[in-house]
């Protein structure tokens, strides 16, 4: 298909597909002529994985390219899935030094327990000691009290996305579905958690 | 204290403090005199909040308000956690609406197994409706099929969030901590849940 179907097809404006051409977020389509280029239906889903990082992942351009240049290369699903997680936005909230100490404190207990490893260049580190101290400073630390629990939970749903991608034929589609997982699945369970804690809370406190 | 005290000590410039007291966020202070008024530990932990609201829930400043109000008025906590987990902002993306159509039809299926209730106006439903639409559209339904078991791990995360809250003595106390809880646990329990990926990952594909 031309570049005006292709348009029409994904949804993504003529303008933004040339910008990801030229960002080489999209690969080059067949050349048919000097002007013109034919495009498949790869184009298509890769478009679809580039908007779902851009906007849902809130991926930089630049991130998105890392991403995607581990899938093209067939890198090492740890690594690509390496460069996704730590180009994933988590929001930041400014935390003192003592609270972030504490926090940090707590996070090496649970790790531990829990066999994980903290590196200390690794930004979800960093986001997970940030949010935790955000609770300590906010007097609210009945949850930091309880976070073998969270952690534990943790655990049990990092299984069961590895099952879901591993399940997966070639590591081609295993990179895709993970990066897609990671991407949407933060979402999907926050959603998920809230329909479930209305359940929860509707019978509790209105009985 | 006075107002360039409670700067100092929530680290929220003066100019922001005057904002959020002209928009009804902070109580007013204690007069002193005609110009000045005088500020306590309650207004430092208020400040807190409205930070946690803002920046990490990403609300308005007219969902802050709602949830404030809805936290002075000791109104029903479940109500509260409603206007708050309605006023969070979930990400969305653009999906067709027979991908649309798909998903709500899956969704239906799990809420019937897990007792939910789907409540048409209901913003969390439309973005759980979006995000599992969004993933049938990438082509990745492995996770869509998989609804259930994260379902019931939502269950359990619920379980475990209003044990934590529930535990507190005061309805006021309850509702702030659900309110910090609902704004920060999801960042919290993401962050986690990559960790716990990091490990399992590891584990599986470098082994």
């Amino acid at each position: 298909m031309r570049m005006a179907e292709l348009s029409a097809e994904s949804g993504v404006p003529v303008a933004t597909i040339k910008y990801y051409l030229r960002e080489g977020l999209l690969p080059p389509g067949e050349r048919t002529s000097p002007n013109q280029a034919r495009y498949g239906k790869e184009h298509i889903q890769r478009l679809k994985l580039v908007r779902a990082l851009l906007d849902v992942g809130g991926l930089s351009v630049a991130k998105v390219r890392d991403v995607l240049d581990g899938i093209d290369q067939h890198d090492d699903l740890h690594q690509v899935l390496g460069v996704t997680q730590h180009g994933l936005a988590l929001r930041q909230i400014q935390v003192d030094e003592s609270n972030t100490e504490s926090a940090m404190a707590r996070l090496e207990q649970v790790a531990a327990e829990r066999g994980w490893t903290l590196k200390a260049d690794n930004p979800v580190v960093e986001a997970t000691v940030n949010t935790l101290g955000a609770f300590i400073e906010l007097g609210r630390t009945e949850l930091v009290d309880r976070l073998s629990e969270y952690a534990k939970l943790a655990d049990q749903m990092a299984e069961l996305d590895l099952d879901t991608v591993y399940a997966l034929d070639d590591p081609q589609t295993i990179v895709e579905a993970a990066v897609v997982g990671t991407v949407l699945g933060d979402t999907l369970f926050a959603a998920l958690r809230r329909l479930a804690q209305e359940r929860a809370s509707a019978a509790r406190f209105r009985s």
